[in-house]
């Protein structure tokens, strides 16, 4: 049988792609954080269609990823700001950048710079240890059953 | 105009969607990383359609994630297997863990558990400044224009 859906696979990756795993929902996460939060302002920054926008929007509510909030009555308009939950997607946001700057960028150099506001330096996010600090990457890692694991579908 | 690519978008995140943006490739990846590497093998793991995965291994195979590589000449058969650049991408995949292993794992736990073989703790992937070496989340940096800004299309 071939799978149409991610969300029941033992693996928070596959997982997390059930949320955000298409390009756009991860560039309105990006706009949320930056403050782009209007439905009209989110469909000019994207270049999205307003019907592709507006079930993105309805899927990362109801993912608890995006709050919804009026911010006139008349006429109704909604803004949309990120959720404690959301907010921690941008971690994996902060990823891809590094990546894409390293990868992706060429000759023209990162289209956007990040400085630490607490070191003032231009920086980039890098994946640590949260045990013990040290810089990590995959092949550091041995992976092991965890106590999920038996919710394989 | 509407937008149906990504990577002409001046957003490292963007880019890095346009290589990596649907659920299937971050998952082929996935399956690359723990050795699951021949064609036959990805398409029983994942629950894809053969004529999907042929797809996704050609595009992340032009696109300089995996590499193609026989392992049989008769019948001819291949296993694909991570380039550097496909390995740093993990990077993004350790984050996207971290954050479903959290928020998506519910009562049962994470599905797999990652062990640091250097401190031998399990652990996650923790976002930190590349600069300092301090915890780093979006709300820690300020965003500026970078020397790649003017390729916005």
């Amino acid at each position: 049988m071939q799978r149409t859906r991610f969300g029941d696979m033992a693996c928070s990756i596959a997982r997390t792609l059930d949320v955000a795993g298409e390009p756009w929902s991860p560039l309105i996460i990006r706009d949320a954080l930056v403050g782009i939060t209007h439905f009209d302002e989110m469909q000019r920054d994207l270049g999205i269609s307003r019907k592709v926008l507006a079930e993105r929007l309805k899927w990362l509510e109801a993912s608890g990823i995006l709050e919804r909030r009026a911010y006139s009555q008349r006429p109704p308009r909604y803004e949309y700001t990120l959720t404690q939950k959301g907010y921690e997607l941008c971690d994996v946001l902060l990823a891809m950048t590094a990546w894409g700057d390293r990868w992706t960028a060429g000759d023209a150099g990162p289209p956007v710079l990040l400085r630490h506001r607490t070191c003032g330096e231009v920086t980039h996010s890098e994946a640590h240890c949260a045990a013990c600090g040290e810089v990590l990457h995959a092949d550091d890692v041995a992976f092991e059953v965890g106590p999920g694991a038996a919710a394989q579908a």
